[in-house]
């Protein structure tokens, strides 16, 4: 099964593809997608301490990549996507997509044939699959 | 159900793609691909003026990753591409694929469950999924 | 068909996931991931002289976009790879993946319809798809 969503304006791009993949009823699967966004805040995984370090971009950005996945962690729907975005000049950002406000999205979601469930890992400071 | 095109040297890649989509009768879906371009026109959406500003590179460029669509504009099929393109230092460019010379391209289409139509959005400037 | 793959840590990414789609039975397809690498080494094609031109990265780069496939060349699967990577900025890097030390990567495989087969191409210098 694959699925095909379009983000409206001015909302929070992950609420609202956790929302939209939760109606559809896709628990498990992978995520592709391209767009632009109005505002984004990315981020890098710093593996030595295990915390995120953020980064936020404003002016109009093009989703030029979104790849993500949607799996279960602790029972609940859990939403995983990366992006590669472009700003005025064409230069490219790359990372771990903490939020972002939409101008327009365009995904497509693909069913994983199996649950994908994740688990606490002490080693990565981060749940990752089972 | 989906297909694999390669996108042999020297062809305009949005007019190849679209026409081998054409030939193999997809008219609804995602794409993937990676590759290498001779020369590419790339674009950020400016979403206050509603205008394209496109940006040319050349001199051989790793396409590291390109995620479109196809879908019905008017009846017609319309092809949306963006990409991710690297330069001899690894340096990336991102944006809104206009149009690119190849070099070679390797590219899967996934078909959408659904036919996929676009109609023009005033708020967007843009043709957008319905 | 399509299947799920994590990457544990510190493992050499092109070797295991040609191991675990072998091993899955998976000989033509295409990849999509995301996740984390501790370093990486890329590469940009030079079209001119038919050869690569690699880079070596570290410090932790976030996998924002990896697309790949796999094929069979001399009747042996043969896994094809780009990716483009984030560093503690957000800064891109694009390229073909030459090889890479995983912190943790998620990957979905997506079976091609029909066998993928690659033969040497004088033109590009490469195995390309027949």
């Amino acid at each position: 099964m694959s699925l095909v969503f379009r983000v409206p304006p001015d909302v929070e791009v992950m609420q609202f593809l956790k929302r939209a993949l939760a109606e559809a009823g896709l628990k498990s699967g992978f995520l592709i997608g391209l767009g632009s966004l109005k505002t984004a805040r990315i981020a890098w995984y710093d593996q030595t301490n295990k915390k995120y370090i953020e980064k936020e971009l404003e002016g109009g950005l093009e989703v030029a990549s979104l790849t993500g996945n949607i799996a279960l962690k602790d029972g609940e729907p859990f939403l995983h996507i990366h992006v590669v975005l472009g700003d005025r000049e064409g230069r490219a950002y790359a990372g771990h997509l903490v939020s972002g406000i939409s101008f327009h999205l365009e995904v497509m979601a693909i069913q994983s044939p199996r649950i994908l469930e994740r688990r606490y890992s002490e080693y990565h400071g981060l749940y990752i699959f089972e």
